[in-house]
């Protein structure tokens, strides 16, 4: 497993390599080139090129809708990293720092257009469904990044439209990588479907997993700042169950806690009253009901066991974090 | 011809109200229909249904790629507008404006999707060609608004570059618009290839129009103020033309006329310097080059020559501002 993931990790680092955009406007494509050579774990087009092994053996024939859905991801964060003003992204300054942000906002443009291209190197009948699947995550994902824009500035936010939120803006993406493997692939409807609903399931199980370990990871093993998403008053799930599981002496607490202004204080108020409320054991249940569902997926998968044992790991592989 | 035209006019008018997006993010979808609903003169959609009409009779089976390129458009003028810092457009409030830069950024990418998924109202080799030409005419308007932001802060502009600028930026989606119609239509290679011709050359002459009629439009009836882009030193190709065109001492009352404060001053300076470099004739020389291109274009079409004479009315009706 270990060794396939790293071939496909290598083929689609020398994919990304070798992509080349025309030299002029320089503004409009350096932006491109820069962002793509910062790196990043590139999960979604491995995903994609290990779907289509899995349903066909050859991976490199989904080099195009790998190289699209990775277009795609980093059109994202360049528009998201605007709307978030992040200064920086993995160590180096974002394209709208580094350039400015109507460079940004526009070479992002160009960055999902370029997207759309990747996909039209396959036959009609085949990027018709790419594109298809494309069109509705692409614009799931803008719902999900506006849904969480809104939650910013809402005073309560539910755990449905929180699930809701995270679904859209992170764990559609992951599904529609594997399943556009298994559209080049060709393989059938519900081997699709499956491979999608698997894709999300463990997407937002992993995206669980982020809000549980911003409090509770070691931080020795975290690459962030431990507490970090209670010291910005972020509405994650932790802080969203408890304020609905919480009485009224709770959830003065909590407010004490959103209007402290001291980091220590915050995050000791924070770790009292969830442990209070068991706020980590239901988020982990929350998680682990989104992960047994995604190996749930794998079971309907109509393939060899041996290849269901790979997914198996990888779903453990990319859960194994902080641990 | 002008019963033909107020029939597509119509015909978009009713397409373009009866879209529905989604009810929510609302902050999402509501900038979509207000942009929409600030009307405009509709040009593109139109082009794309007399094309197909020209090459087929049935107009109406150009209906989605003619919301494709009307919903395409105010995408761009979406994130135009947040670049231009316009805080007004057909005299309502802009999006980032009656809202805010991040939702004008995440509406615009939203709108750009909902273009491509107009395009996937036909069959997977029809759809295939509109998208693939949409891909290469979209990346080029992006290319042509990055060009136009770049000349702002040149010192010198060539005329090649500049009408490359204006053909990115303008012309192509004409050529697109057409195109389309004709791929709907499913005529030959070379129809479509005329067709789009024609539209780019109409285009090209339309915009060198437009830097003609700033300054030498008759104020009655004229809906911007004459002179605005003098005020502005906007590169246009009246004072590029100048530039090139002028001696030592013309030179220095060009710098004149673009260091001046003083609105009546600047205008002054201007008529009095292109009136000695005749450019007013230069440019409407030009712009007759690609008019005359045009026209060639048409007689180039394998189409009855009723038909012919339906395009050359277009292209005159067009092109019969400010006379």
């Amino acid at each position: 497993m270990d060794k396939d993931l790293k071939q496909y990790l290598d083929f689609v680092e020398t994919s990304v390599t070798e992509l080349k955009f025309p030299a002029k406007p320089e503004s409009l494509y350096q932006p491109m080139t820069y962002i793509l050579s910062l790196g990043g774990k590139r999960i979604r087009p491995v995903l994609t090129l290990l779907s289509t092994s899995i349903f066909s053996g050859e991976y490199t024939r989904a080099k195009h809708a790998s190289l699209a859905v990775e277009l795609f991801h980093n059109f994202s964060l360049i528009h998201d990293d605007i709307m978030d003003k992040a200064p920086m992204r993995r160590g180096k300054e974002t394209v709208h720092t580094k350039w400015n942000t109507d460079i940004a906002i526009l070479s992002g443009d160009a960055m999902l257009i370029e997207a759309y291209k990747q996909l039209q190197h396959y036959n009609p009948e085949i990027s018709y469904k790419l594109i298809q699947l494309f069109n509705q995550t692409s614009i799931e994902v803008c719902e999900g990044q506006q849904m969480d824009m809104d939650f910013e500035t809402l005073q309560k936010v539910s755990i449905d439209d929180y699930i809701q939120m995270i679904k859209l803006k992170t764990a559609v993406l992951l599904g529609c990588s594997l399943k556009m493997g298994a559209i080049v692939a060709n393989t059938g409807e519900s081997n699709q479907s499956d491979i999608y609903n698997f894709g999300v399931n463990l997407g937002i199980a992993f995206q669980l997993q982020d809000d549980i370990l911003d409090l509770y990871a070691d931080q020795n093993n975290f690459g962030k700042l431990v507490g970090g998403d209670i010291l910005a008053n972020k509405k994650t799930y932790l802080i969203l169950r408890a304020m609905e599981d919480s009485n009224e002496l709770q959830l003065a607490s909590l407010h004490k806690m959103i209007q402290s202004q001291i980091a220590s204080e915050k995050i000791d108020l924070a770790l009292s009253l969830f442990d209070q409320l068991k706020i980590k054991e239901k988020a982990e249940n929350k998680m682990n009901d989104f992960y047994q569902m995604a190996i749930n997926n794998i079971q309907h998968l109509e393939i060899t066991e041996d290849k269901k044992s790979l997914l198996l790991q990888l779903a453990e592989y990319l859960m194994a974090r902080g641990k």
